[in-house]
């Protein structure tokens, strides 16, 4: 595990007791051609959380005949789901699914946040109850912090780089080139375009600095956005953001939100593959909004016997589902990552 | 705090760390003029679960400008969330609201188990989805017992007394005249008609005995109880039924599932209003099921100020959203019976 950052907060993080939330939530954005690779169609990524969630819980998707799949060249690539559900059954940590706005409602028990997916954020009105999402996330997260000592928090957002770039843009962050992807080719003109259309239908010109945090997500946000921010704000144990740059944009909203807020008891855990990733740059957006320290986890997948788990060396996927934030709570409840591999490749061979 | 069988339980259950469930659901037969009082009016009880919930959680109801009060006489009786309320706030004890089939959806975060609230029973298609229902609490109670070593679960759903005669009486228990209710004049023969009626609409014939306990729910019960009921056996932990006889039906439909089950980890907790109620008898219906305390809290509500909650020592409203069993939790956390009397007061006087 590489730490970018303090690891300080490790030593609040050993041997707890701790919760894995995943939260699910879809913007129409996501229906754009060529904006993610987190689906087999465009359409079909209305489909993807759902069916991640239903994975982890089921070993396979049930409101869709397929599982979800990256597909990038000639193999497609498993989805990040399969990492995750790997890691809290070989380190048995319980898992609750928070809906925040999915198109498509997972067929398992969740906690309901709120209820309509997200716009096309080139609309410029992308999360009109983005206030309310928030607001329930403080009382989640309080509520939480009262169970647990530890919350870790993934999300499954198809598309969610553009909005998360839509967030930073909007708040004054220099995030341009520097999100992150789920294929080989980043596709960063077309998702800056997407966001400056969307500032623009909304009244602001590029530069524009929207003043007041929730107000970027209601423009250029998707519903995940408030409402993990919102969990994080209501809590009061030790957070870990399991999820690339998405996350970023989290922190960013909690900043804009209270500009004084203590970082300290937050770190973002990732996938490698998102931490090396050259056509990104986690730490550099990071940097610019607070001292958090990023983990990056390492599965190792160029010792695979699964040829599909090999394209995350190539760029495809890198992450999604809390993959890295799944490792990281694995690791710490004494699991090794060749023990987290085997399993990882054992419900591939099952699954796929 | 009256103990009717062995209080052996209460030794598993001191210090622990609680959570309190407050599942929600509806089912059309509340609609029925007369058979209930939770509600200013039949139609209006299909708001009864969320506002109650409101109340606890905001301390006024958003889904109705009213308060949910039972109209008795000449003295609104104050909701028993108010009780629910102060002892989760004097004790501090985290509250999950469950959907488990409301009509009308509270404005909080809340887990949802199933959807569609539950028919009339006298269509003898009471909870279609009973069976779906039933696993989805199975799973929950396995998340939540590795959140918490005692789960107490309440329930919110207008004439569930009614229903849970009708599947009591469908396995062929002896719970004529044995069910409580809202009012002080029980309406015994209204309930037993709707469920006979319900019965043969499926049908069967007086005395027929339904060899499938989730059929049973299917045709006369409502969507709290095999939600509970699949909670409880799910669960690895100690569980409370904070509740009723309502609650007498949940053991009744674990029992037709599983007639070896052990219920050695389960009681109910009510209040001294419904086991002293001359009109019902908890004892009497929980004795034919299996060997399962009762415990009976007493508010002393003769020693209150507030006029309306001395309506509870004529019959009125008696118990509900797990105010008998919220009261044990607070007392096990350390606090007595006159702090949490005042706390009552004092919610009463501010709310009403």
């Amino acid at each position: 595990m590489k730490c970018y950052g303090s690891s300080e907060i490790l030593k609040k993080l050993e041997y707890k007791n701790p919760i894995f939330l995943s939260i699910i939530a879809n913007t129409k954005t996501s229906n754009i051609p060529g904006i993610t690779g987190a689906g087999a169609s465009p359409e079909l990524t209305d489909y993807t959380p759902a069916a991640d969630l239903e994975l982890v819980i089921y070993g396979k998707p049930r409101c869709l005949p397929e599982i979800p799949q990256t597909v990038v060249g000639d193999d497609a690539t498993p989805t990040p789901a399969v990492i995750t559900k790997a890691c809290l059954e070989v380190a048995d940590i319980p898992l609750m699914v928070v809906d925040a706005g999915a198109a498509v409602k997972p067929d398992v028990p969740y906690i309901k946040l709120g209820d309509k997916s997200g716009n096309d954020i080139r609309t410029g009105k992308a999360v009109p109850n983005a206030k309310k999402l928030f607001k329930n996330g403080i009382m989640l997260g309080k509520t939480l912090s009262k169970l647990t000592d530890h919350l870790i928090i993934g999300e499954s957002t198809p598309a969610g780089t553009t909005t998360a770039l839509g967030v930073l843009i909007a708040l004054g962050y220099n995030a341009r080139l520097k999100i992150s992807g789920s294929m080989p080719e980043n596709p960063h003109q077309l998702k800056h375009e997407v966001v400056l259309e969307g500032l623009k239908a909304a009244g602001y010109r590029e530069g524009d600095v929207v003043e007041d945090a929730l107000r970027a997500v209601e423009i250029v946000g998707d519903p995940m956005i408030p409402a993990v921010a919102g969990i994080v704000m209501g809590s009061s144990v030790p957070v870990t953001l399991a999820g690339g740059t998405q996350m970023t944009a989290v922190c960013s909203v909690i900043k804009g939100i209270n500009v004084d807020y203590d970082f300290s008891n937050l770190c973002i855990a990732t996938t490698i593959y998102v931490a090396e990733d050259e056509t990104s740059d986690i730490n550099f957006i990071t940097n610019q909004i607070a001292d958090i320290p990023i983990f990056a986890l390492d599965p190792e997948f160029e010792k695979s016997s699964v040829k599909g788990l090999k394209n995350y060396l190539k760029g495809s996927v890198k992450e999604g589902v809390g993959a890295g934030g799944a490792m990281m709570v694995a690791i710490q409840k004494g699991k090794d990552i060749d023990e987290i591999r085997l399993k990882i490749e054992e419900l591939c061979k099952k699954i796929f």
